[in-house]
């Protein structure tokens, strides 16, 4: 089925299909680094060129499963500050999906290529790039648009060069989740030792990194997670990682939910990634002058609130966008912070499940992503 | 039908009504200042005693049209530092109404005098009270628990004089209300000349402050009122106070609220004091990155917010108590900011709707303060 949209699209477009051998000559924006040379101009004898690479890529917005194709995009010039990455990893996030939903405020203009964070290793350089070597692991950090292709062409100043024996997978996935749960932690609330977090969405990626992170820093977490088959066994596997508390949102109908908090304290602050009832729960077990940080909104539900949690209990409601904090002038530390992620994934203290995933299989991994297939581990495509 | 309940109510408690003249030797917890002497102890030749009282009290939480009733008092010898103070004015506040029903979070113990705030002239000082004089004009400040009675004896530490050319109605009743629009206006957000508010509820007492205090600083004032019947009045009156827009609910059911202001920025800061659909209207006004402050809910509905406001739109949602900032480190301010407000009111930039009632005529201003005799102005007994 995947082949016959391909053909229909590569009729329509003129993109070179995974399929074809044949290149493409019709210039499109997106692809900057590769089209902003014409192919009849003149070219210095030393130009270096990068290799022809596959891309995933969407001319329109729309159901990610029908609008993308895996095309070839040409070899183009490198710019003297470019380097050309291979790229050995990619996660399909769920940003990234929204954003070929065409439902991400921010998003690149189409067509795009899919994907924003990533791993790769240094396949050439422009002779004016300096402090990164051929044969080097980075990350593009802040990351950046178009990581599902074989090679990506970006400026020095995008990558970030990390250890080469991190594990390509958490390497590829370091910063939309992680960092987010990082940055969570720290960011909206003074939290010391002994002190206690709540969060819904426990078993998301970012679910599991706070727990990790949490624990950590000697803070202790209450996890929410949803009632389903085999919730004893989650439960099991969230308290393995660190945390202290694990209660199905039925668990929580009851008149107090604080009266369950044994030798924890009142959390000061509180994660919510799902919306609804979920939200609610997060919210009563806050304390006086706590904080909720909406991250995400898995319910699809809006957040309900009374008067008097803000007039009595003196809560705080805010939000927290990756995508937002990468344009501030925190920004900066956002590579030192990664390192210490990573530092945790070497030292065996940050730990999440994902599946690598062939190139080649990429619309299975994203029907696996899109939830069509049931519940899956995070999918990483590796290249 | 008041009398018929104070009677039985003096059957049962032994307190002295309002038409009776016994004097009550019923010994309640409440009032500390008049029966923290034994009536049979020995009292030192110089004592100065308190004149009897009559007070607004309540010996259980309930509707307030059924568990106030007006007793006399008897003297109490007064204490050192104490001052006795001869009301003058004190107001009737919906967190009055509230302490009485027994919702609102803070509360005196049972038996109590209602009020919070309210205005009087010395009658007679404790020997050790400095800086006070008889016939000084003052208010409790921060505000303090049983201003509803003729003679109001507390510590000096409690008193604040102001100026004997006030308005009687306006001393009364210058904290909880103008404060609150103050504080609100102020510790939020850094607004400066030209920006721009938006709020719900603009014809409570606290949304006519916040009009008149922002158009003092040049800020610039989004008003939405409820529809009712006279709402081209209601508009006028506010924009005659500084409102540059005012708007009732049913007016905004537009897809983009922001598309009708001409010549306003978008708000950075909202008031909400209803909720429901009327606090989404706020937030639907406010800018990226703007904060809603919640101080009420006349609706009796809580605030839906959608998880793209938190995450994308970045707004924060925060409340605020008066009850509470009077017990932070910024309470050492209220003085300073009472004596502003006063001053605004004696130059005519600070005006709100106001009836004084006579203290005998207590119960129809109570009913008034309820809403059982439809849209009143705020009710200052005048003792």
């Amino acid at each position: 089925m995947a082949s016959v949209r391909l053909v229909a699209l590569k009729a329509l477009h003129g993109w070179s299909i995974m399929s074809s051998s044949s290149l493409c000559n019709h210039s499109h924006s997106l692809l900057r680094h590769r089209t902003h040379h014409h192919a009849f101009s003149i070219r210095p004898f030393s130009a270096i060129m990068s290799p022809p690479s596959m891309a995933v890529l969407y001319d329109h917005h729309g159901p990610p499963d029908t609008v993308t194709r895996v095309v070839e995009v040409p070899p183009v010039e490198l710019k003297e500050t470019d380097v050309c990455v291979k790229m050995l990893a990619a996660p399909i996030n769920p940003s990234d999906i929204n954003r070929i939903e065409g439902v991400y405020p921010v998003r690149p203009q189409v067509p795009a290529v899919g994907g924003y964070e990533g791993v790769g290793q240094v396949h050439s350089l422009g002779s004016a790039v300096k402090g990164i070597s051929p044969g080097d692991w980075v990350i593009p950090s802040p990351p950046s648009s178009g990581t599902w292709q074989t090679y990506v062409i970006k400026d020095q100043s995008v990558w970030h060069k990390i250890d080469k024996d991190t594990p390509i997978e958490y390497a590829a996935t370091i910063t939309v989740n992680p960092l987010t749960a990082l940055l969570m932690l720290e960011d909206f609330a003074s939290l010391k030792s002994g002190d206690a977090i709540v969060q819904n969405g426990a078993t998301s990626i970012v679910g599991q990194c706070i727990i990790q992170l949490a624990r950590n820093r000697g803070i202790r977490s209450i996890n929410i997670i949803r009632d389903r088959a085999g919730s004893d066994k989650v439960k099991e596997k969230l308290k393995k990682l660190g945390a202290d508390e694990v209660y199905t949102e039925s668990q929580l109908e009851v008149k107090n939910v604080k009266a369950l908090l044994v030798n924890i304290p009142e959390p000061a602050l509180g994660f919510n990634c799902v919306g609804g009832n979920a939200a609610s729960l997060v919210l009563k077990f806050l304390r006086q002058g706590g904080t909720m940080v909406t991250y995400g909104g898995m319910s699809k539900k809006p957040i309900t609130v009374s008067t008097s949690s803000f007039i009595f209990k003196d809560l705080s409601l805010r939000g927290f966008w990756l995508q937002k904090w990468m344009t501030s002038d925190k920004a900066k530390e956002c590579r030192k912070l990664i390192d210490y992620l990573l530092s945790l994934v070497c030292e065996g203290k940050l730990t999440y499940d994902m599946e690598l995933v062939p190139f080649s299989d990429f619309h299975t991994a994203l029907d696996k992503a899109l939830g069509n297939l049931g519940s899956q581990p995070k999918q990483v495509i590796k290249f």
